[in-house]
């Protein structure tokens, strides 16, 4: 019902709303290739073993074939697959209203109100929705991998702000240690740690299962961190903001696409075009009209 | 002042309005390290040659430092620093109300008013805003290279339904020869392409120059292409609505998060989190205290 945006999306959320917001939501990116799938998959072996619900969201922001997941990430979870206690969902959300910021909260809330104790969130690539991603989960973890770009390629695509934790995967592979050198000069450089959180640089094999105890310790550490600081209520209030402003957005964006029949935009869009008016002016307009 | 969001902003777009929609906007996007930058600075030689003024955004969405271009990206870059027919600008915009989908457009359209035949857009990374990004172009040029990740990981990145032209740069390298029959294969899946525009697929090494006279006869024919077809018209009406949402959003964002001091939609959010209210009904009272 939440990637079909159903109608009836509104009710179930009103039911749910008492049960949520006891899931430990850890988000995971990283460019494609660092290990995420494989990573993610032993995760959720690493927390069934320790008896939890688990709940996964791969999220693919702009895969081009429905269904979001390929083959190769649906083989890799696929030892999962009969676990009733492990819950797996793919979603493509490119070009629905709103995409993302607004499905992947509210699948969130879905999943934790089910009773997960741990919602895994995995997001391909590294762009500003993966940012937006990650600003919804409790603990962020940032994978790398040798020789997939250097580090000045990894501070390009802009993920040294966002880690709570940081994973090098492919630990065995040359050029492991030059890469957890450059990420721990770089990452003195930045902005992004927390205040009294130093973000730990984590080296896993997660294809063979090495480094995973020390991830999930660097993953309860964090957890323990959050709520030593108050810092669990800070991001939820910050999630919970999006996602009223994301379906807040996205109604307002149905009023003047949907019930005007485009009317309202598109003619002010040809004025713009045409040169008659400039788009702070059409915005107003936009805005008029709408009761806004 | 785009960048700045400046107040005085509006009267200057009113100014510009009658002098913009001249400009042949050609978005570039790809992985990183497939030789965007590079790229760029050899189109923008090639433009150059063609007594055409040129201008460049590089917009990086997620730089942790400030500036957003990185030294490298400037060296390559500064070939064309003395021209006065070629202007240059990175942008990060990152964290700003509404980020690139709001500052992109705007910049573009005082390039365009400024007199640019040209504005090329580099934009790093694969996530949903280069996507939106490549939503502003007139002819969206996507980058791959060999030994990059394979065509399976191309796909993930999601860049195979936005191209108009697809760069294989770096082709002297090993790979390039299955990369293009993997691409080739790959489109021929995807649901991409408008009707009636087959994406050519051009090889370029463009640290040498070589490859770049074709890639300037694919970005000519799609020109044209789009000018016999009115998809030109089509794509700049897209770009228009873009720009004025964004700039309409941004207002509503400003209105409810800054004018009420972030009560409203920081009470909401805290009533969402302790369970007391669903984010459709706070959604509800947030546009009913802004009087949407």
């Amino acid at each position: 019902m939440v990637e079909d945006a159903s109608p009836a999306l509104r009710e179930v959320m009103a039911g749910l709303a008492p049960y949520a917001g006891q899931a430990h939501v850890i988000g995971l990116t990283g460019a494609p290739g660092v290990g995420k799938s494989t990573s993610t998959s032993a995760l959720v072996s690493l927390m069934r073993a320790r008896d939890r619900r688990v709940g996964v969201l791969a999220v693919d922001p702009s895969s081009p074939f429905s269904g979001g997941a390929l083959l190769g990430d649906r083989v890799r979870m696929e030892e999962h697959a009969l676990d009733p206690e492990v819950f797996i969902r793919s979603m493509a959300t490119r070009g629905h209203l709103g995409g993302l910021s607004w499905a992947t909260p509210q699948a969130l809330r879905v999943l934790d109100a089910a009773g997960c104790d741990v919602v895994l969130v995995e997001t391909v690539g590294v762009g500003q929705s993966e940012v937006e991603v990650a600003a919804m989960a409790d603990t962020t973890l940032v994978l790398l991998a040798p020789g997939m770009g250097d580090g000045i390629q990894a501070a390009k695509a802009g993920i040294l702000e966002i880690g709570d934790v940081y994973v090098i995967n492919k630990a065995d592979r040359e050029g492991a240690d030059q890469l957890r050198r450059e990420l721990r000069s770089m990452l003195a450089l930045g902005t992004g740690a927390d205040e009294g959180w130093t973000p730990p640089i984590v080296r896993t094999v997660a294809s063979r299962g090495e480094g995973l105890d020390d991830l999930a310790q660097a993953i309860e550490d964090h957890r323990t961190w959050l709520g030593d600081h108050d810092q669990l209520r800070v991001r939820r209030l910050r999630r919970a903001r999006e996602e009223i402003e994301a379906i807040a957005l996205t109604s307002l964006r149905e009023r003047w696409r949907d019930v005007h029949d485009h009317t309202d935009l598109d003619e002010l869009a040809g004025a713009v075009v045409a040169g008659e008016t400039d788009p702070y002016t059409a915005a107003d307009r936009l805005l008029a009209a709408v009761g806004g």
